[in-house]
């Protein structure tokens, strides 16, 4: 069982799989001046979508999710891109904290995802 | 490996499995307006405790768990709950952080759980 | 496919592996009163590093890790002792969230990590 890292920089790798388990580095939008919450979310799950696709995993296929807010008022703009990502029927365990700070003033919220690779 | 949920919502399943590890849903208390984070505590062990046995694992199973206290003056309290909970010599890795807020403000104390299943 | 738990005490163990996996204990640094927050995660990741090589790992197994600050304008001198510490090319999945307290009020970074074992 050998380790692979995706996107490896001196910090971090966007992504690291090990034993058919995907771990995912803390996601952000992409824009960090985007307006609100529901559009940082659908940003930062389209950049989970990708790290996914690209380490032969899919959103249906996610297993545990946490989801940091810098201001819980904004949970329910967080559910709706959230309820709108999710796949029905395969909605992964998750736990939502309200943290005082992400690694970005801009940014109001940071998904960490582990998710299951592709068995075939 | 196929992967199982359970209690599968639109948002979230409380628990989800994958080769032999079991990820459960940040569980918080039934009743949120427990006077304390000491019966906080104790009812949210005993959501973990039914949603494990309903996912083939128990509390001597339990790998790495995640604790997030809204006032760590609680810790106290937390920890007498979880004493009396845990399975002595089968104690599982544990990190405790304050937050500022959890999904719901009556809560003070939310536990993130993963678990291994039985192998037999 | 057995769990095996390492320093084991009343409320956690500081290690416990599983399927290869194995989760620590949030570390911290061993002397709370280090002046800064460099010198606290350099004792940090020393603890990490005692706890993965007694657990068949090192540090260029590591998958993801999570790391609580308790102020995020430290996040630069976190950074400076992280980079000295990984592995170039072997860098792990990474969530830096900024949290009110941990459970000493001394503390101003904890770490907590999942990493892969050794497969010989």
């Amino acid at each position: 069982m050998s380790i692979q890292r995706f996107e490896t920089g001196k910090r971090l790798s966007e992504a690291v799989a090990f034993n058919g388990t995907v771990y995912l580095t803390g996601q952000v939008a992409n824009d960090h001046c985007a307006p609100d919450i529901y559009i940082q979310t659908q940003q930062t799950l389209a950049s989970i979508d990708r790290l996914l696709e690209k380490n032969n995993s899919d959103k249906s296929r996610v297993l545990m999710v946490t989801i940091y807010l810098t201001n819980m008022d904004t949970f329910g703009d967080m559910n709706r891109a959230w309820e709108e990502w999710v796949v029905p029927g395969a909605t992964p365990a998750r736990a939502t904290v309200e943290v005082s700070r992400l690694a970005g003033k801009e940014y109001g919220v940071e998904i960490s995802v582990t998710a299951a690779q592709r068995t075939t």
